[in-house]
């Protein structure tokens, strides 16, 4: 499947922090860049995310800002 | 200003396409990747956005969706 | 690829229209609900978009706003 | 009052999940859909939200991505 | 109807501005504040947005960046 | 830095509330409105977020929906 969601970076996890219903994330893209993800701790545990696992972080285009 | 937004990643706008409301900027953070950005048609004009500005995409963590 | 993001709605495009940055895509995933995407001119065409495609409208779970 | 929001698809809620400071609610929409809403926990108490309530599940355009 | 979105800031619309799929809408919340709300033209449509109309802002807690 | 953000609106904050990845922080903007802001519990901390900070709330213009 095909994503039309325009921002997708490769990366590896490097930590993952599971609180009651939301779980923070934490992706090793390319030096220095680090991305964080909030997820839900359901979606965390269906996928088995743990650290060293290879994912991608899926980012919409309108949902960046851009700082100058 | 600090931002509570998690993920900063600096880098220089290659593209600026501009619509009669929105705007789509590519930014290249790293090779190989690049940040594709929509905003609106004002803000890059407030902003001044061209090619080779030094930009930074700013992204908050619940806005990321993780692929395994 | 599996994502985090918990609602994937299959569904089959019923209309596309194009914008200069923007796409309006009308998905139908159910009697009687039918989906409004949003997304870039760009990626409309990329994934080459059009009326009767089997597509899936892919939503966070933080996206979600509940009217009681 | 009515939304700007494209998107309302009317549901019941199946379960209700709280956390510390967020909650996760599944709402059956129309089978074999179910939408899951990640809101704060104040906001489900606000509103009483509980298994069996009538419900709608609200998203802008913006924020659905395609996939193909 | 209530809605989950904690969010919710009254005023009156003081321009909009319709592209070929978006419209860019000013609202007025008090003073000095003003809220700028990009939408479908497809609902600024539906709902007759027009100058002078009063109208809510309504933003979900988790799109909300703090800076300090 | 300037942001492409549109909505930029200055407050205090009145309560800070940790969960254990995500904290709810309301932010006073003027009388009678008040912003919930939904961030991680990581950014509150490395912020340094505490009542009577001057703080601003960011909202890209994307996230708005308009009621009416």
């Amino acid at each position: 499947m095909q994503l039309s969601a325009r921002n997708q970076l490769n990366g590896k996890i490097k930590n993952v922090e599971l609180g009651a219903v939301m779980a923070n994330i934490k992706i090793e893209i390319s030096e220095p860049n680090t991305i964080t993800a909030v997820i839900t701790k359901e979606s965390a545990e269906k996928l088995g995310l743990s650290e060293g696992d290879d994912v991608t972080a899926i980012i919409k285009s309108t949902e960046v800002i851009i700082g100058k």
